[in-house]
């Protein structure tokens, strides 16, 4: 194995450990759901509760404790060892909004990067009882049965599929993003689920694919590997650093249909780029 | 009791009906669901599948048995009876896009009409088990439990809910309804579903509002009641007949929060009428 290289049983067992962390939260999460909550806002205006800050605190002193050479990043408790080449990104509530409404979509999202790239991804929902992992080279399982994205929509036009985008949509309504509101205004059959069911909605291909507008690194973390292991198209189409805070934007799902988008993207900034 | 009045008996009898309805389609969606389904497109571009059509037709006849005189509005078979004091109005699968994708979202919606004012009301999600009733003056249930919705949202502020609007959102977009495309713009927390999940998160007290943009007969028969009955406020804002078909917009939900949509929307409207 090369210096810096990834074994096998490295590999395997990180994944172990992902799977434990993914457990771990489910059960604080289902004990907490529909019981009163601290909310309060954070400085982006989103929600946080009392249970975020704890599953993300847990998962943290359990990965120290096993992997103390690792790198971590949480969405509420920020970086440790950002030099570190193995890096685990946690999301402990995605859709703490939902959850604390008792909308029953939010879910628990963990990734585990090795120099940039996504070697074990865990998206769960716990309400749901769906759970979705995925190991580089190893597939994508739901619920333990692996999953095979179909190829082309039910109807083999990709305009009639379905689509999803992520909140806030006043972001492109408000006219910075031309190309994806042109595209929002061509008649497609739109979701907004407000949490990472859409994520999953797309790694299932029940939709076509989903848009993740200015996503922050825990939103997006287990997303590209569990949609390329189960053999569909992820494709990162800008990213930027606000206030030091990274975001991208990225479109996945069924490969002809996140096709399709990425022309009618290419095709709107062609025209907006020609001369009048 | 005046003539043309229903007595108590008579709307217990058919609330009940109406309860062994749903059981019905239930048992079918469930049975269905992740099957083998033929699809088809209707002509205003929407899916229909075998199952839709049989579990209307299965409905009708039951209805026709236990009630011969009552009328009957179904999204597949049209109108029987149109002159009838009592209308049942039927979705047997609103969100037939999505329950043809295996997204567990769709539901079956009944509603019992007594000249024109629901008296009896079913939304039921067979694989999310999640079963909500009303009865005029009997309050809504959710799986048999009384529901009550509370006044105002966690915050305490309209601008922090989670509204829902429903699809599609190109008609939106297109300005064909400007004070509803400034609502979007303003930065809400928005949630898209594509069936009647959006409608049973209102009911539940979950989001703030739904907005219901244009929906047909069906896809609004049991949300009135299932609101009203839940203590929530439930407004029509337009109602128009295009090509035969009558569509309705409605807002319902938290009663704060639908009188600031209705606030928000009057004020969009007196500043286009503003001379300019």
């Amino acid at each position: 194995m090369a210096v810096g290289e990834l074994s096998e049983t490295e590999l395997n067992e990180i994944h172990e450990a992902a799977l434990d962390l993914a457990r771990e939260a489910r059960t604080i999460l289902r004990s907490r759901f529909e019981s009163q909550l601290t909310r309060s806002y954070k400085a982006d205006g989103t929600v946080v509760t009392d249970v975020d800050l704890e599953i993300e605190e847990r998962l943290r002193t359990l990965i120290e404790k096993r992997f103390p050479q690792h790198g971590i990043l949480g969405e509420e408790l920020g970086i440790s060892r950002p030099e570190a080449e193995l890096r685990w990104i946690l999301d402990p509530v995605d859709g703490t909004e939902n959850f604390s409404r008792g909308i029953l979509t939010f879910g628990i999202i963990i990734g585990v990067h090795h120099r940039g790239t996504p070697v074990s991804g865990i998206i769960d929902h716990p309400v749901l009882d769906l759970h979705y992992s995925a190991i580089r080279g190893g597939g994508t399982l739901r619920n333990g049965s692996r999953l095979k994205m179909p190829d082309l929509p039910p109807s083999g036009d990709p305009r009639r599929e379905v689509f999803a985008i992520s909140n806030p949509i006043s972001y492109i309504l408000s006219g910075s993003c031309r190309p994806l509101l042109a595209f929002l205004r061509s008649g497609i059959n739109l979701r907004i689920y407000g949490d990472c069911f859409a994520h999953t909605r797309a790694v299932e291909g029940q939709i076509g694919a989903m848009i993740a507008v200015n996503n922050k690194p825990w939103d997006l973390a287990a997303s590209r590997i569990l949609i390329e292991e189960a053999g569909g198209l992820y494709k990162e189409i800008s990213r930027l650093t606000e206030n030091g805070q990274e975001k991208a934007t990225a479109v996945f799902g069924k490969k002809p249909v996140v096709e399709f988008i990425l022309d009618f993207i290419a095709e709107q900034n062609r025209g907006e780029n020609r001369p009048a």
